[in-house]
């Protein structure tokens, strides 16, 4: 993993353009000014955007999207998830729950370019062995394999079997900040042992502080062993892109954003944001920001409704699934004592 | 400033329970289930905010704020600035522009509470050796000298006339994220010297990320021998809640916040966040959350902007007065890219 090139950034352990200190583990050696080529930035906008829309994107938006990232030096973008359609409804949903191969080429064709194409598969509701196809049938690159810890031995299998069809495999292990520690610990290390290539640390309910952050990410970069960690933060408390560099900092390489941090409740780490922190100089903010501009605007003027909110910040704070914060801020309340209470009551 | 009870949160040095460990300086005996009783909340709503609505507040919504800080056991208010009325035209401003003292009593009378009462004196914009009164005249309890790295012979001056009449002092040395290193250190080791009680690290333009919070607290606090550090931010980046904590970790015991976030441009760290954030039995959010429901919505309602928004995310990354983004926002452009390339011909 260790970079042939200049290394670092703010972001990672490493030297002022001296390789063999990619593994220092001083972080006072990190040179802000420099950046790491070893960090991958990941769009999942249409992924944790799309349970905000029921993944309604025109076509429109998804080309420009596409387009976009390509222009901006995304390495990846997540289009969506492969749900099962034995257990949703295809009717119900827009089709970027399901992300038919026709459905990504008819955006990417070939995709001749160096953007890698993920979808996600939910452990539990995907049908994996016959809906992920082998990689050289598919213009899908990176399956990412979603679970929470009672299902790691069944994100194993799904694991082993996407990369036994040829992907590169993720496993991103959500809802962390309700597991305990040694729990946590067996469990990441089931998933280190495995062929996945990353582990996701992911904060599902942004409960986290950066403080935590840092000592998650030193728990997954060393679960596993020189292969990757990534980090895919929610801004309930205004922290996904501090949690996101601190994670970097940690020695994370593979981090999660989206456009204007589109995904659900409080959202995620902007890609605005991530991509102006970074020093790497093929990464561009500018076609993003044009995107925003073109798409995010009329879609909160449509009325989707994501970003930091008072009723995301209390179910950050106390660790519980925005579910009940959707639904306050859905419904036009804003009691928020009220809902507080309530909060401490469903406990 | 050691404390005499068990000590500590996640907040700065120190181990659990054991006083002696205050000034331990490895960080990672710190626990984060505890606080620490040297943190105090300084709620700037009126200050920071004024500058949003060129403080305009109601006496109803004055009133409100200060039982609810009463209630929620918040250290220090600041009621505005004590501007010269011989500079600025009283009937161009509301009143909070120059906290008369009559001003303040007819909300807080004698003040009978632990919350102290704090107004700013602005460098070269107020009339300090008259306006300021002897403390036994007044109900004012701290007062906060602002200025910028050339103005330092100028603060220390009104810093010595503050202190000699009676008051708590703080200096707080803004826009330092433009002041080279080498004068900075000079700056902060004169007013170390001096007999102000806290020196503040200010973020004017949301410029700073949490690895620069560290090491910039790390030299104010130092720079202050045993006195007192505090930190301002701002939202530009998201950023004013992360590194408020960030600078807490390295011993900074004054935090700013305004309810809401309300401060020029993008803002300040939300007193709801903090106060969710430290541990000290003492705080209490709720008061806080009640008061948004209220007054802060109302003030969104009416059209005052304040709060993230890309173009000041573009002047915090670029390090820039967040005039050119406020200007922005007001005219209503979505021109984004357009707005990036302006700053870029600005520097």
């Amino acid at each position: 993993m260790a970079a042939e090139k200049p290394v670092d950034g703010r972001s990672v352990r490493g030297g002022v353009g001296v390789p063999k200190k990619v593994e220092d583990k001083d972080m006072s050696n990190r040179n802000m000014m420099n950046y790491c080529p070893d960090i991958k930035v990941f769009d999942a906008t249409m992924r944790d955007g799309g349970l905000v829309n029921n993944f309604g994107f025109t076509d429109e938006f998804v080309r420009d999207l596409y387009n976009a990232n390509v222009a901006a030096g995304v390495d990846y973008m997540e289009f969506g998830y492969r749900a099962s359609k034995n257990m949703f409804k295809v009717s119900e949903f827009g089709k970027w729950k399901f992300t038919d191969e026709e459905d990504i080429r008819a955006i990417v064709g070939e995709n001749n370019t160096p953007l890698k194409i993920a979808v996600m598969a939910d452990a539990g509701r995907c049908d994996y062995k016959t809906d992920i196809l082998p990689k050289k049938d598919s213009v899908v690159d990176v399956i990412r394999v979603a679970c929470y810890i009672h299902q790691i031995p069944l994100a194993i299998d799904m694991i082993e079997d996407a990369k036994a069809k040829g992907y590169e495999v993720t496993c991103n292990l959500m809802a962390v900040s309700k597991v305990p520690g040694e729990d946590l610990d067996k469990g990441i290390r089931m998933i280190g042992a495995s062929p996945a290539d990353v582990l996701y640390l992911v904060d599902s309910f942004g409960n986290f502080y950066p403080e935590q952050i840092a000592y998650m990410s030193k728990k997954y970069v060393e679960a596993m062993q020189g292969k990757q960690a990534g980090f895919h933060g929610h801004n309930n408390q205004q922290l996904a892109f501090a949690n996101t560099i601190e994670a970097c900092r940690q020695g994370v390489n593979y981090l999660d954003m989206t456009v204007n941090g589109m995904g659900r409740g409080a959202g995620n780490c902007f890609s605005e944001q991530l991509l102006n922190f970074l020093k790497n100089p093929k990464y561009n903010a500018l076609p993003i920001l044009d995107f925003v501009q073109k798409h995010m605007l009329k879609l909160k003027a449509d009325g989707w409704k994501w970003g930091y909110d008072l009723p995301y910040l209390l179910t950050g704070v106390m660790n519980c699934h925005p579910r009940s914060a959707i639904k306050f801020v859905g419904e036009n309340r804003t009691d928020y004592v009220n809902f507080a209470h309530e909060l401490t009551e469903m406990d």
